[in-house]
């Protein structure tokens, strides 16, 4: 019944005598809480506090965050002698046939104000050695799934990537060919784009952080995900074993970041769509379109702009 | 005709033997380029790339920077006999008899991703030091005039300025009583609300920053200025000696600090609303208006184990 995460592309995995997620055919992905280790500890903190303050809106939680379930105790598949807690959380792959997945861990720091000298310097180093502090964010890894199989590039080559590598990313994993030069970006519109994509995910929780003050994200990731054809595009929050109160500041280095991969994706999204030439005027293709869009759900600062106004 | 500026701040003044900005009865500010610092020459590099850039929008260059007249060659007042090369500026304090005026520098690090070491350790220093890294900006200077004289706190005392006080200086900064416990906020609406106030020009300054992607303003500033009474406020972006080129990316450690500059604006308006009773619906434009709707600030997040804890 329960198995290893076929489809994981960042994170800890299973090693010889380590335990690693799992997931069942119900659609649960099972985190193991390692007692010697406070960052579990933290994670189901974060899980606990943010399913019940009732300062989160209802929308937010169901859109953008995996369902919590508390924890269960359960044995190890190679030591099953051994039992560990787990979290109890959505496999948010459940479901998807083919899934095609991108991990995007967000900010361009991900130490955290109170961290210890070691770890503070450890993140620093990670965050000027990868794209975080120039670009805002990194991508931990990703996968997709084309006509003749699955591409997945090796984790040491995703840790090298580039500003460059990060937006010819951005462009594989919309494409029927990802191994090819130029990937096609054949499922731009369909993925990225629509008023269910992901642009217009990504705008609706960007109006949420230049609200929320509750919490501020270090170090976790947003897990990018749809299905063979680009069915279902899903835009989830995850890792939350850096997460610190906001105390009534928001979380603008989530936010910056998040402004950064939201142009990224915007601009593809452009240029498929030049290239495309003239489309359903239906379809909700400019950031601004959906932000237009977005409407309620973005609580939306309606002051008049002077006779300068942006365009 | 040329004289010290009477209501600097921030930044470099003039020592003796050191040369500082001047400022004409003509509109006129002159920064002193010093040949031996590479910064001068940088900023003059910024001015004259931005002034002749087509992509930055006119509204943009006219609503949130000096005006750029090129440099001119000045003698020093205490030393008449020295000539220095000078940034021609626009005096952005020009026509306020009596200027309340605020430097804001932006963005949670002022240290740029080819800084030397030397240069980058300092900069992080003052970052975790001031409230840059958790604010995401932080006040580095300001005065207010009020009836019975001016007040402005001194530097030593900015600089050790904690989020509490950050959050207090910008309800000072628009009070009659600046001095007094608790300040007034009585210039709340008309300096920071409205159609023309502070936070609708921050807000349309936000909308370029999500888009440009030709420049990064590390450890550059906004200043804030109106005139006695709350007349005519004034932003204005100042301090280019660290900007770098773009290269595509958008400024997310600006924006990011921009944001939350602006979430705290938005809060004092809306508490100096809310306080105010019913007002003009007119005036009741702002996100935090929502907030101070649905209540006062609830009480903070306490992330801690529950009964689902680790067994």
């Amino acid at each position: 019944m329960l198995q290893r995460p076929e489809h994981q592309v960042a994170g800890h995995e299973a090693g010889s005598g380590t335990p690693g997620p799992l997931i069942d055919g119900s659609g649960h992905f099972f985190k193991p809480l390692n007692p010697s280790d406070e960052r579990g500890a933290h994670e189901l903190a974060f899980y606990t506090s943010f399913f019940s303050d009732p300062r989160v809106p209802h929308s937010i939680r169901s859109s953008f965050f995996p369902s919590f379930g508390g924890t269960r105790v359960l044995p190890i598949p190679d030591s099953p002698d051994l039992l560990l807690p787990h979290l109890v959380l959505e496999n948010l792959l459940h479901g998807y046939s083919n899934p095609c997945v991108m991990d995007v861990k967000i900010g361009a720091r991900t130490w955290y104000p109170s961290a210890s000298e070691k770890y503070y310097a450890k993140c620093l180093k990670k965050d000027r050695d990868s794209t975080s502090a120039l670009l805002g964010f990194r991508i931990s890894g990703l996968q997709v799934h084309h006509e003749s199989g699955r591409w997945k590039p090796h984790r040491d080559k995703v840790r090298k990537y580039t500003v460059t590598d990060v937006r010819q990313s951005l462009r594989q994993f919309i494409s029927k060919n990802p191994d090819e030069t130029p990937p096609d970006c054949a499922l731009a519109s369909s993925v990225y784009g629509g008023s269910n994509g992901i642009l217009a995910q990504l705008l609706e929780l960007k109006s949420w952080f230049e609200d929320q003050t509750l919490f501020h994200f270090y170090s976790a990731s947003l897990l990018i995900a749809y299905d063979k054809g680009g069915k279902a595009p899903r835009l989830k929050l995850i890792d939350f074993a850096h997460v610190m109160e906001g105390e009534g500041i928001i979380d603008h280095n989530f936010l910056g970041g998040l402004c950064s991969l939201i142009k990224c994706v915007s601009e593809i999204l452009a240029d498929a769509e030049t290239a495309a030439g003239p489309t359903d005027p239906q379809v909700l293709e400019t950031t601004a379109d959906l932000e237009a869009a977005a409407g309620p759900a973005e609580p939306k600062v309606v002051v008049g702009l002077t006779e300068n106004g942006i365009h």
